[in-house]
């Protein structure tokens, strides 16, 4: 048996690193920035524990393109490195500075703010460059290093002149890469990834008006003023903020200073958010950030991954699924922590103990924070719910423990405006709309305009109409119907009102038993029945005489299975609808006074295409006819 | 000045292929069964040249999980190793086996089939194993060699008593991923990445009934027939297809075989694909594969992310954005091209030559095999229009070439269900639909329904008026309009039919110039400004006396924004509508004939109500009271 020890053939890792490291290459310079920062922040450290004895100041990192000789500089004022720390940092790759010095360092304070794995991303370079150089001065009293590598697994490591503290990388840009030479495409890196770093970051310069100069203005002899022009001076142009709104205490905070941290989130977002969030815990796991609630709309799909990762200010992704519960990625803000492992699968992902407790975390406070909008200010929930509602239906039907909270601040709007909690409706409906077989009747419409005529007769009984109009909220009362106890929704076209809500009292009819049945048979030779059931019914003189409805259970299973779920097989069903034929309505009287058949014919057609009419079932070719026909009766 | 060699401190190579080399760790059974693959076509590249003196015979590859001893076995019948290749191939980090027998053999016969990458991709096991074995028998007639690592640098290496030739690996599955010993997990992987791998993959054993037997079939005393039982035999289950119809000659098969290809591809798609189209090209690039059109829905986001990419029959990926025009990402079906560089950004996939042939090709064989169709069966290509439309309709404005070409085969229908090409629908409608200025103007209704009324009126005067009812036609018209010389299109509402085409002759007026402007007056006094403008109309006596219409160019310019384009700020303009009084009507005629304002009023508003019942906009109260107003007059 041979014992030895695996040897990485080095003519091979490069190629590895170009190829596989990252499939990402714009990725280099989050690195890059990401080492600079840290070798600050470490120089920040030893600075306030006395271990260096150099003035910190105020450190920046710079990134400047020389286009012309092809190279990308990054250069910070941080901690620097001696020969021996190139060396031992840059020429053993794989070597985690950062991890060594949190060792070493661990016990003095642990919130040093210091990024991961230095020297590996390094190495990321060379997926954009075919030369990388190092200068490099400790902030021991050392002399600085020049280090230079071209790729191959030989470097050269020489002394330099270079005075200032701190670490200059050069890059040496390939020619498959020279998008990395544009100024646009570097601006829109440092944006989208280098945006709430902790170190400030210098791009280039820009003008502004000297804030020491105030232009003098001077009065000509005719009285005229002239001011002269205002006084520019150059400054830094610094791309990030160092000090983002999550990073800052929420009682340091005004709702002012939250907004304009949405706006800086994003810039090409003119809409205001409706309320924010601050999360910040420190146990058992880290996790600050903020989320926003915006104003959403109906489309479930269009809304989601806008909430950014980040981990210790460096962005990370904007795919927060499993990290987050899948209702939540509706909002938008950030989550900053360091305990989101990365870099594994989904399913390990959402097996995660941590990541399971963030986001139970994250639905309590979510929770929390509406109920204390709710009761804070209720108004303002209300105006805000039409907006809002989709999340909240969303989280009540896929969280449990989000639906039992939900209860509290969950708003049941009615067509005339007013938004009752579930308690309140059920109390303030419970006298009026139990039916004879003791159960509580919710009535709904999902559309104030297309079933108006039917909310009319509803509210004529003194009943309550909600209008429930979100996509999801067939599923909502399915949930609800089987949580609380004796109650179910109706859509107020699915009967006739006293069908809906069936009290004792019996109404007199006005037709004899056998001109119901003249009725009946009459109606059935002129209505098509494969398109609508005929339902006789003795209801009040002033109801509408004919009248179209549509059965509740079939509809509703229908809804459902359009945004996924309820019974297979029913989305292709065809439409079921009844014609319901007021028997004490005048006009049924008039139907069967009228002497010749025709004459019959023609009311009852005239009739039905009234009822369809207020259905939106008349259409097309019937509809022009009955136009037509109404034109000439005007006349 | 120094010069040396950058080490690659072997400690930390194992933590950096966990961490880094796939986010996705899923990702190590394909490459452990692209290795067995790879070990298994080099021996039969090496018996077909007559290097290798062994039978190649009828190997497969077998998955095994023993979930007792927490292990997962990969086992094949290939090439092997001696103790000295385990030593070179496995020892040796990031050497390329593959790359290294290609450059030996590259001259005797370029289709080997040899897949990349040996020797990397096998580490991925650490990703998910604390513990891998090897247990390999060269075809050479040396020992077996077993070799052992537990993710630390150290390895041994002994002898071991395998007989049979080929590699077994065997890994020991880490706590964190015992999601690989679940059955329906590795078969889930399998499905996924190796459904056509052209090595047979054997998953455990199946059932069926014994080929070889016939029941026999006995009749009792009373003539009752009984048979037997069927004999069961055991045999292995192959979970792969390894000759997927996209490596066949498109003469050898038949549509039956597409079809069936399809449901192999997607078994819980029930719809049939409405046609194919082989893709077959060795120069200047390699590519396989078949493309379906399936039935197209209205929705254009939901229909992507179907077809998958391969290289040499190992699953890659199912986005294909930047080497699929994009149009085309609704279409179903496999690409398969060893040429498209992977692992890069999508900016330099986009921008390398090989991908952007492969774009082109791609696209010109859709547009032949779509020319194809349409003259060969031209019925059965009207047929299918509806369903494939949005696609032709999407290529025709993005890509260029593509729409020079379509003008061949897109197709206009019209609502009377006759299908036009461009230059058929020109010399039909020429003729009469040419306008006083010479400007050919093409009638069109987006909803057969909800524009019957106009669209009769069109057709009354001998136009064709086509059907145009996919979300994007709008920017499709503006762009043809601005190829084609002098042609326009309005849709069938955007004004009365004299106005949408007109003619020289003039029409005689019945009123007087003052009675219209008593009629003007009179119309303003009761039609609300704000929402029609009133236009006064000398047309035909029978034509509608009141009708709304909505202006073509505004209207388009909103739905254009809709989808994307047309002019910043339009999508949020209101509705703009017009009231075309036909003042040569005989109700336009009584309307002044009418002695008192009031009736003249209810007139007017009746009217009004008929008119915007027939462009769908009497909605709500206005409605019930309609219908209620209705019901009155019947009676």
């Amino acid at each position: 048996m041979t014992k030895g020890n695996i040897n990485v053939s080095v003519e091979n890792i490069f190629p590895l690193i170009k190829k596989f490291l990252y499939s990402d290459h714009e990725i280099f310079l989050r690195e890059l920035i990401s080492n600079a920062t840290d070798a600050t922040l470490k120089l920040k450290h030893l600075t306030s524990i006395g271990e260096a004895k150099v003035e910190y100041g105020q450190p920046k990192i710079e990134v400047k393109i020389d286009k012309k000789g092809k190279k990308l500089h990054i250069i910070d004022q941080g901690i620097g490195m001696t020969a021996e720390e190139v060396e031992k940092y840059i020429n053993q790759i794989a070597f985690s500075g950062a991890e060594e010095f949190l060792d070493k360092y661990k016990d003095s304070g642990k919130d040093a703010g210091i990024i991961g794995h230095f020297g590996l991303g390094f190495y990321s370079a060379f997926m954009v460059a075919d030369k990388v150089e190092i200068i490099t001065k400790s902030y021991k009293d050392e002399p600085a290093a020049h280090w230079t590598c071209d790729g191959s697994p030989e470097f050269s490591l020489e002394p330099s002149k270079k005075t200032e503290r701190g670490t200059e990388i050069i890059l040496h840009i390939a020619e498959d890469s020279t998008e990395f030479l544009e100024e646009a495409r570097i601006r829109e890196l440092l944006t989208k990834y280098n945006k709430f770093m902790p170190i400030p970051i210098k791009f280039g310069t820009k003008e502004i008006n000297d804030p020491d100069f105030t232009p003098k203005t001077t009065k000509d002899k005719d009285g005229k003023e002239t001011t002269e022009p205002h006084k520019k001076i150059t400054v830094d142009n610094i791309i990030n903020n160092p000090n983002p709104a999550w990073t800052k205490q929420p009682t340091d905070l005004k709702d002012e200073d939250y907004k304009s941290f949405y706006r800086e989130l994003y810039p090409m977002q003119f809409e205001e958010p409706l309320f924010h969030i601050h999360l910040n815990v420190d146990y058992p796991f880290n996790l600050t950030g903020i989320l926003y609630f915006p104003k959403m709309t109906n489309d479930l799909n269009l809304q989601k991954d806008k909430i950014q990762l980040y981990q210790n200010q460096v962005f990370v992704t904007d795919n927060v699924e499993g990290i987050v519960p899948e209702f939540l990625t509706m909002l938008r803000g950030v989550i900053d922590s360091p305990d989101i492992p990365l870099n594994v699968s989904r399913s390990y992902l959402q097996a995660d103990g941590a990541v399971k407790k963030i986001s139970s975390y994250i639905t309590r406070k979510v929770a929390d924070k509406l109920k204390s909008l709710f009761n804070e200010n209720r108004k303002d929930f209300e105006a805000k719910w039409n907006d809002i509602k989709i999340v909240i239906e969303y989280g009540m039907l896929s969280e449990d423990k989000f639906f039992e909270k939900a209860d509290a601040f969950a708003l049941y709007p009615t067509v005339d405006g007013t938004y009752y909690t579930y308690e309140e409706l059920f109390n303030k409906i419970k006298a009026n709309q139990t039916d004879k077989d003791d159960k509580l009747v919710i009535l709904y419409a999902s559309n104030e305009d297309a079933q108006h005529s039917y909310i009319e007769a509803a509210k004529a009984k003194g009943y309550e109409v909600l209008l429930l109009d979100s996509p999801i909220v067939s599923h909502l009362m399915q949930k609800l119907e089987s949580t609380k106890e004796n109650i179910t929704f109706s859509r107020v076209d699915a009967d006739h009102i006293d069908n809906l809500i069936k009290k004792e009292d019996t109404k007199i009819s006005k037709l004899t038993d056998e001109q119901k049945t003249e009725l009946e048979t009459l109606l059935k030779e002129v209505i098509p029945a494969e398109k609508f059931s005929v339902q006789l019914e003795t209801m009040d003189s002033e109801a509408t005489p004919f009248m179209i409805t549509q059965p509740e259970f079939m509809r509703r299973m229908k809804e459902m299975q359009q945004t996924g779920g309820g019974m297979f097989g029913m989305g292709n069903m065809p439409d079921m609808y009844n014609l319901v034929v007021n028997t004490n309505s005048e006009l049924v009287g008039e139907i069967l006074a009228t002497k010749t058949k025709k004459k019959q014919e023609r009311l009852i057609n005239q009739s039905l295409d009234l009822a369809r009419l207020s259905q939106g079932l008349l259409k097309g070719q019937e509809l022009t006819n009955f136009i037509k026909r109404s034109y000439e009766m005007i006349k």
